[in-house]
């Protein structure tokens, strides 16, 4: 279950990543052309964001109203929309030289300068974030075009990680652990959140991270609202307190979450901390190739429901991870996608007792042929912090 | 033209700004469904962002693919409609209490929970930034609605400012020329931009700001890209140095640009800056309430043009700012919307000369009944840096 991976490493001898080359990128636009083709879309259309940095290596410094759009159809080259003053920017991004640009000066229409690239009646899959104004833009100016976005549409595009992207998300998920094991030796009881969460943060940072996206520190009350960041509360002795905490390690995201008590925990909590324990580890046990995502969900809850809290789980148990902290596939209730080898989520089931007190336990695991390997590693026992 | 506006302060008497109040959501909100009633539209979508911020003080943790949408429509209460678990979030912006909150839970649908607050054959005019995958759902559920973008529907929303408003963004502006002013006195020749992008944003943060969001250094050729952020290049004798920087003070954004020089400029340098300086002159003595916006680029083109360097003149002159750096209204060829008093916006004309330098030099100005006022007012005279 805890095998390494049947993967070709994406490190150098020294453990660093190896950087993704043209031939990465090219590769991924080659097999997206060729999934929207089997799917029955025209192409595929991707603004700046995730999407655009796994498909070439482009982020623009900002993404702002200037229209930067990749159009990726099968049997055409790589064609990428951009704003005339950020041209030389996206000539710099690695997979550019496996890309056809187009630019477009302020002033123009740049969905006029689109257009020609695209079929007047074609079916397109888009980027989820792509804006709004972009999306209404095409459709004004393509009438007979049609649009899903890229999660409905083609949600597989970066749900399974390549052995580069999947040594990434382990060294994310080791700095994320080390972090945790650095922060039980730390004060909690008499100090504010924010300041546990401030050493969370240079934990993340002092193992890897180069960017902190979240450091969720719920004591006691606030444990129990799940997306509770972190206040001026004093910490208290008898605390539960929710730690979940990520950012990214080499463009790849950690995302995981303990539960800690300020000296003994008591009863309840201890009860509470068992069942949603019990409940990631049979989700977890569940994890295999061809189950469909929605089972995992349903697996926890089915541990949470039976033992009486079931009003109290008020969020689905995961999401995907990569090079960004949320994203396909979705571990939820109406979720049919299948899992396979490669995919990497959080499973993170919590009970959150208004007013009270709050648990959650979050691992990212990621499916092998045979089961689930986790990606973070540190306890599931209820650790006693002073 | 560079009296004080006639508004009331939006400070204290320490010159901190005053808070909004539910009051000022309030009667945005008002204004906004009123203006989208006049426009023919049967509300407004805002979604997380600036808008959502202007219209009702709140911004979510993240913005994700968690659906959260504030429906503004002519004689209905303002409804925002939030996933559960940032529901506890979202009841703390200080406009919450003038919303009410419709909440949906991970697994349901929530265009399913939009819908009963939309017209089934509406017309609404929805956040520029407003997720692709969000808009194609409001599409796939009530298939007889349209859509336009804010910025095409109603590009005034938030281009007149209030006050309040632009005391801040006056103290953005003053915080950013403190920064220019001190970093005449750092080391240019010898040091990479990009340690002396760092100085700038330690001085922005020194001068106030709480974010920085770019720090423009440009030296000699790459000056002549005008998104061109600070590299490893080292700065010269005798380079120009195109600075370009801004952030977010007390939320309000700063934008300025000036071009100094390392060492003696020579004549070609300062007869390009002579001509972007009498450019930037001419636009800003063009600026009056009722002239049209292209008539500001126009203006800084026509000077350019004359000069002789029409074609290296490579974008707009300017973009409005104030919660976010970039927003409406654009000084832009083909923008006929006329200027209206409280309305802040860039003008920055540039000259770009590939392989070799660039000069552009940027102010924030406000309009006043009668004409522009700088936020920015550092000296327009080429400075000479060590």
């Amino acid at each position: 279950m805890t095998r390494p991976p049947p993967y070709d490493r994406g490190v150098d001898k020294d453990n660093r990543p190896v950087p993704f080359a043209v031939d990465d990128f090219r590769r991924r636009m080659d097999r997206a052309a060729t999934e929207a083709a089997s799917k029955g879309f025209s192409g595929v259309l991707v603004t700046p964001g995730p999407d655009l940095v796994y498909l070439t290596g482009y982020a623009p410094t900002a993404v702002t109203e200037r229209l930067t759009i990749l159009v990726l159809a099968p049997g055409r080259p790589p064609t990428m929309v951009v704003p005339k003053l950020e041209r030389p920017d996206a000539e710099k991004a690695t997979g550019a030289s496996a890309v056809t640009l187009v630019d477009w000066l302020d002033g123009a229409d740049p969905y006029a300068s689109t257009a020609p690239l695209l079929s007047a009646d074609g079916r397109y899959a888009i980027s989820d974030a792509a804006w709004a104004m972009h999306l209404l833009g095409l459709q004004r100016t393509l009438p007979g075009t049609t649009y899903v976005s890229l999660t409905d549409g083609m949600p597989m595009l970066r749900a399974v990680k390549d052995p580069h992207e999947l040594d990434r998300l382990t060294s994310a998920g080791a700095g994320a652990d080390a972090a945790f094991e650095e922060i039980l030796g730390v004060r909690f009881a008499g100090r504010r959140e924010i300041e546990v969460a401030a050493d969370l943060a240079a934990l993340l940072r002092k193992h890897g991270h180069s960017q902190v996206d979240f450091t969720v520190v719920g004591s006691g009350p606030n444990g129990a609202n799940p997306h509770h960041e972190a206040g001026d509360r004093m910490i208290q002795q008898g605390d539960a307190v929710v730690l979940d905490f990520g950012g990214l390690r080499d463009g790849y995201g950690s995302d995981t979450t303990r539960t800690v008590s300020v000296g003994d925990p008591g009863a309840e909590v201890r009860e509470v901390h068992e069942i949603v324990r019990r409940a990631q580890q049979a989700a977890f046990e569940d994890v295999q190739p061809g189950v469909e995502c929605q089972e995992i969900d349903r697996v926890a809850r089915r541990v949470i429901t039976e033992a009486g809290y079931g009003d109290y789980f008020i969020h689905r148990v995961g999401h995907g991870i990569g090079l960004t902290t949320h994203e396909p596939p979705y571990m939820v209730e109406g979720e049919t996608q299948r899992l396979v080898p490669g995919m990497c989520f959080s499973i993170e089931p919590g009970v959150y007792l208004p007013g009270r007190f709050g648990v959650r336990i979050e691992d990212i695991v990621t499916v092998t042929p045979d089961g689930a390997r986790r990606l973070n590693n540190s306890t599931h026992e209820m650790q006693v912090v002073a």
